[in-house]
């Protein structure tokens, strides 16, 4: 298809699909003339992509880039292509390591393993440290049942990773970043079907 | 306590805390002099609850000022009260309503109770939308897997709001808020544990 259509297709504008080709987002189609080539559902798929990670999942180019390296070129060792991709995901924070103590006792707590120089380590002690500091820090016992519930969820995802039409780690970058906004809303029409039937509201 | 006592117990900058005062959002401490006033607890807590919402939560001070004002006057029919609190958290959208086919879709098939014009209806519509832009459309079942899951954590939340020394809407804004980000990075590190229990990667 000419770069026209891949442009209908994606939404993505011409000027930016053109900055994607001289940055080397996107692979240059097959000439066709002096000034025209030929685009394929691949251009497509991989605009799909880098429109899903810089508008939905808000990450800079640097970070795109990153993410479309491990993509096209996993290596051998799949768990840490998996674990570098979702790393580039946001929240970025600039603060150095530290101890981790609320996340490590939870992690330790239910048995779960894990790295403490992965983002999320720190996502979930600042997370944590957050909700302590606004008088709702969290007990044990609400702690494994958000744990377990959402491992529930973690299961099915891994489960389902076989049987993706995406890559690996194209499933696990975009159902990071892409299922979290689902999940939230989620929580919170759940609260308000759950108040509504307890306290007698009018959702619905 | 004196206000510089405000400002240790809550690491809110003295000139923040003044300008609090001055714009209402903290009532004023008890005068003991022409230049003096005197500080309660309720006023570390004002304190907390503000920047909670302004750092952690990330809400402009407008919205911050509908929250305290539900806070103090939630009036007589506590549901709407809470779906008000709630719907002024981030994110915020300034599209018009739509018809929110893929929401209103799962909502009924789960049987959920829910209101079209509540944020959290677009913000699913959103997230499902975009999700399925990304060529990750969320089938039925998975949907209903996020969906019980997070339903599970729902009614937990709710159970606890009665036992929570803070008032009922502080505990929705808050728990809403602040315990979105522990669930997100759960998600990730459940992930990171169960694909190195069957990828062999090395995560701990």
């Amino acid at each position: 298809m000419r770069i026209s259509a891949l442009v209908e297709r994606t939404g993505v504008p011409l000027a930016t699909v053109k900055y994607y080709l001289r940055e080397g987002l996107l692979p240059p189609g097959i000439s066709t003339g002096a000034t025209q080539a030929d685009y394929t559902e691949d251009h497509v798929h991989r605009l799909q992509v880098i429109k899903a990670l810089t508008s939905a999942a808000g990450l800079p180019l640097q970070k795109v880039k990153i993410v479309l390296s491990l993509i096209d070129a996993p290596g051998s060792d799949l768990f840490s292509a998996l674990g570098q991709a979702v790393a580039s995901l946001p929240p970025y924070r600039d603060e150095p390591a530290t101890e981790h103590p609320r996340a490590r006792a939870l992690l330790e707590r239910i048995g779960q393993l894990y790295d403490p120089a992965y983002p999320a380590t720190a996502q979930l002690e600042h997370a944590l440290e957050a909700a302590e500091e606004a008088g709702i820090g969290m007990s044990d016992e609400r702690l494994e049942v958000y744990a377990r519930q959402i491992r529930g969820i973690a299961e099915y995802d891994l489960q389902r990773m076989g049987s993706s039409e995406l890559s690996p780690v194209e499933y696990a970058v975009l159902g990071t970043a892409l299922y979290e906004p689902v999940l939230l809303a989620m929580r919170r029409l759940a609260h308000q079907d759950i108040a509504a039937k307890r306290l007698g509201g009018s959702a619905g």
